[in-house]
């Protein structure tokens, strides 16, 4: 039976000591009703819940599955009641406003009880992921009187939201879409088309589901410029806010996927649906934008989620089994064997983890700090500053945290051996429910051409730079004798050199940035979580005890054996893309 | 559905250009009943077998699975007819010897057809492969009565064959297991204890069921010194060669595991069951670890097959979607949208893929010819360094071919998008399979132990000195004008080096070689690609059809993009282990 204990110790670390936290709220005063204590008491609580309540029902899930039949998906054992205490506990608004029934809580915090639900059981976490990204969405672009209706129902619980973006032949080109949108003499739509991969497209946990979906209106302009967005609720909803007639809106199948099996992906049939638009005429993508950036950060955490499971796992099966002896002689001379701790090549597999687990993190909360600022500061330059740096950091939230959240879970499944591969230990689970988050929101791929083309090209490099400036800063006040200091300022360095070739080559090769985008992605990353081990070493270089000097042993680790991989990706940068480019089409499928 | 076409052209190129495959066969007086004709008709029937009957009962096998009741194990649909087509065929013994009903084909020539087998079925291809695999061990270790008792009824598909090696407490560590063999007063033992993780264990394919188990005599001397090798039947075998009783062999039940669902791994109980020492006493692990090699090897071919699988698919679907526009303008004016081939990073992951799958198929024939010197010539200095050889590549194969197929398979399923993550088109059961090639016949972990420990530092890099030697030799003789010239030659360089300094550093530190293991595997690794590569683009370079010059564009692309992952194995070779084991062990579970 898997294990899982919520990091709190390294939450209140990252939180307390790294962010400085507490400054940070008192210092807002939209964010002065929160302290370190209540923080602590909320991840208390929440990592009781996970390890109690969802960690239980994650192996089920997957075996059971979410089921399809006519026309209903039923949800897997006990998710409907864990779903029931987690609304009821608070937890979908827990960082919505308090207008709509909300918590009013920093990202900084909800990103760290998010990852603990992902960690027990992301096929769960996926429901109310869906219903806050939907609240985002209206509350951004929506009407008073559609906040009014919905926000206080999805928060609550008892309404639950979704997101229908995705056609057949339409995915990361949404400007292909065919999904209609007729006008009605009342002011709604008429929505009808056909949506694919809806996450909680149907299910059983909730009493109506809110679709938001992205069609066209007629004569609308060809392409991304021509998408509208409209609520599209699963029981229209009359005036008095009780629940109406059935829309003619319905899961046509579900998916039989990899993984996240309890988590129902959708085939959604809308016919002549009625629906409400949401914002303006032809400007949808902008508001669902606002939802699909709160999902990619998401996607991020769950890959800290699996990571720190899989790790936490996989550190006790290394502890427990007993293979093999130390070369350095007899470590367990009363056991027939030594535990496998006692190899390097487990050790380099284990500490691979931790450091992603510790760096992962503290990047998700620093990418949340700068969420917080764009919600809640009343400082005009820094709103826009913060802004400008989570377009920037979102898609390597998204596709750094999941890659290298994967690599870190197959190497923990790896410590296990055979037993690995076996479905009972959980590894083989973790896995499969993790791939999808390297592909779904926009694979990694695109993540990476959004980052080189939109985040960086777009603007001549000015928001990376600025980054990099502020890593250059912090990383100049550590003393010489970390060796992240080094390396950091190194990492500064290539990063920002590469950045400048970047630019100069997309000036004269259109070609150039999407082959090489990827590395671009990668060493970004690489970047990143040297800052926040820059950041960890700090913090833990004033304090004496063992928690915090290992940390910078981890650190050191970091900058040793995992940084090094950045000039693989430069090199690949500087190589072009020539060579990728060369071969004609159809060199690919014919016959070898 | 998803697609496979056998590679025959590049299968062609390399044996008859790219190792003169002709001038070798005709060369052994062993091996001149081969040529190149011989060898492409087999080819060609496999292909067409491989196409038509085995990738058909691919997804229902994942879907069924092997079924286990009452002690019985049923196979997925169609795989009892198509084992009977294949052992009619004559495949279980194609490179097996004449004497015992095989054909005396050169592993060279079964490289390439289990190839086919384990891209289109590879849960299919572990039965027929385990009983090879014993007939391997029973032909180097049984005497003459055991072997005309056994190796014809394994060789034409009535029986078949397992390896018992692992028990619960017991995976590397062999030198734990305890399973006992009691000796009886007929020279026969009672074999008692239990073994897990047996492939094939039980199945409806086959009559009967020859276990090769692992077993210690009573005083046995302790660890791995001590380990006996015993066959023991499902049925005893009566003197005629009929059957007789059943034995007290049986499955107690089969693992519920990530992928390869049609094989059945089972639990395997041995309770006083009826065995017959194979070899000497206390000499069973070197004939079981002919078998192990021989499978390892296998699982490296595993690795080739799923990435070509994966490949052509991905290839197909990256043809077919159309999605966005080319950057340097659109392509397909009359279609909504260009073939996402047109974008750099998606031809980034193919060509990885179409690299891995060249590469690795050279490399694999490299090998086998190795074997086939060992098993064939007359020239005992020849047979001498082709068995060093075998032993070096040995653990490269197994763990190199599968690692990199696994990225190249992962690569492939991204290309797909959402649908990579469906089951339906087949990439996610891909990956699902062929996971377990990383892991089983010793972790990639432990190869990489095996290659830096026994294979290189016990013989004082002697026998990587002489590959570096000759890899350097064929690379000079290049013209100058080939990019993967240079290269290699800059690989034997920093290859030669770092082994240099591993071996210094292993005197003085013995936790060394185990924490860099991994990365020197793949240094070796990436080393032996570019000689693939050299060789490759010499016998591409003469001819000007399209086909053959496009392999000097791949060759180059190696060259440029994948093989600089060296430098980074190279640095983290030379950062040592000293920060890897620097931590204690209770860190690693201590909350945090």
């Amino acid at each position: 039976m898997p294990i899982y204990n919520a990091p709190l110790k390294d939450m209140d670390f990252i939180l307390n000591d790294v962010f400085n936290a507490d400054a940070f709220w008192q210092g807002n005063p939209q964010l002065a009703h929160v302290d370190m204590t209540t923080a602590n008491a909320i991840l208390e609580e929440m990592a009781k819940f996970s390890k109690n309540v969802i960690l239980d029902l994650n192996r089920n899930a997957d075996e059971e599955g979410a089921q399809f039949e006519n026309g209903q998906v039923t949800t897997p054992a006990g998710f409907k009641d864990a779903f029931t205490q987690y609304a009821q506990g608070g937890w979908i608004g827990l960082g919505a406003d308090e207008a709509w029934g909300g918590q009013n809580m920093p990202k900084m915090l909800t990103v760290l009880t998010d990852e603990m639900i992902f960690a027990t059981n992301p096929a769960f976490m996926l429901y109310p992921l869906l219903s806050v990204g939907a609240g985002m969405a209206l509350s951004y672009a929506a009407s008073e009187q559609q906040k009014k209706t919905y926000l206080p129902k999805i928060y609550s619980g008892e309404w639950a939201g979704t997101m229908c973006l995705t056609e057949p032949h339409a995915g990361t080109d949404l400007g292909l879409i065919k999904t209609k949108a007729e006008p009605n003499s009342d002011g709604s739509y008429n929505i009808t088309g056909t949506k694919i991969f809806i996450t909680g497209g149907e299910h059983d946990l909730a009493e109506n589901i809110i679709h938001l979906a992205l069609a066209k209106t007629p004569n609308a302009p060809a392409g991304s410029r021509g998408i509208s967005l409209f609520i599209v609720p699963k029981y229209l909803v009359n005036a008095d806010g009780s629940l109406g007639e059935r829309n003619t809106v319905a899961a046509g199948s579900i998916e039989h996927k990899m993984g996240i099996k309890g988590s129902a992906t959708c085939v959604m049939n809308f016919d002549a649906a009625q629906g409400y638009m949401v914002g303006q005429e032809n400007q949808g993508l902008a508001a669902m934008f606002i939802m699909m950036n709160y999902e990619r950060l998401s996607m991020g955490i769950q890959g800290i989620g699996a990571s720190e499971f899989a790790y936490q796992n996989a550190a006790q099966y290394a502890t427990d089994r007993l293979q093999g002896r130390s070369a350095t002689g007899v470590k367990s001379p009363n056991k027939v064997a030594d535990s496998i701790l006692v190899h390097g090549d487990v050790r380099r597999m284990l500490l691979n983890g931790r450091a992603n687990n510790e760096a992962s993190r503290a990047f998700a909360v620093y990418v949340a700090q700068q969420l917080d600022i764009t919600k809640f500061s009343e400082d005009a330059t820094a709103v826009k500053k913060a802004n400008d740096r989570v377009a920037l950091l979102t898609p390597v939230a998204k596709a750094y945290l999941t890659d290298t959240a994967f690599n870190a879970v197959l190497e923990a499944q790896m410590c296990f051996g055979g037993h690995g591969y076996i479905r009972e230990w959980g590894m083989e689970q973790c896995v499969r429910d993790l791939r999808i988050a390297q592909i779904y929101e926009g694979t990694n791929g695109v993540q990476a051409q959004d980052l080189i083309g939109r985040k960086v090209i777009k603007n001549q490099g000015a928001v990376i730079f600025d980054y990099i400036a502020e890593i250059r800063d912090f990383a100049e006040s550590l003393d010489d004798s970390f060796a992240i200091k080094a390396a950091t300022l190194n990492a500064c360095n290539e990063v920002e050199q590469v950045t400048q070739f970047i630019l100069a080559q997309a000036n004269v090769k259109a070609d150039f940035a999407n082959a090489v985008a990827v590395d671009y992605l990668n060493a970004v990353g690489l970047l990143s979580f040297s800052y926040m081990f820059a950041r960890i070493s700090l913090a833990a270089s004033s304090k004496t005890e063992s928690f915090y000097q290992h940390k910078l042993v981890l650190a050191e680790f970091f900058a040793v054996k995992i940084l090094p991989a950045l000039n693989r990706h430069i090199q690949n940068i500087e190589s072009g893309s020539d060579i990728v480019m060369q071969l004609p089409e159809d060199y690919f499928t014919a016959q070898a």
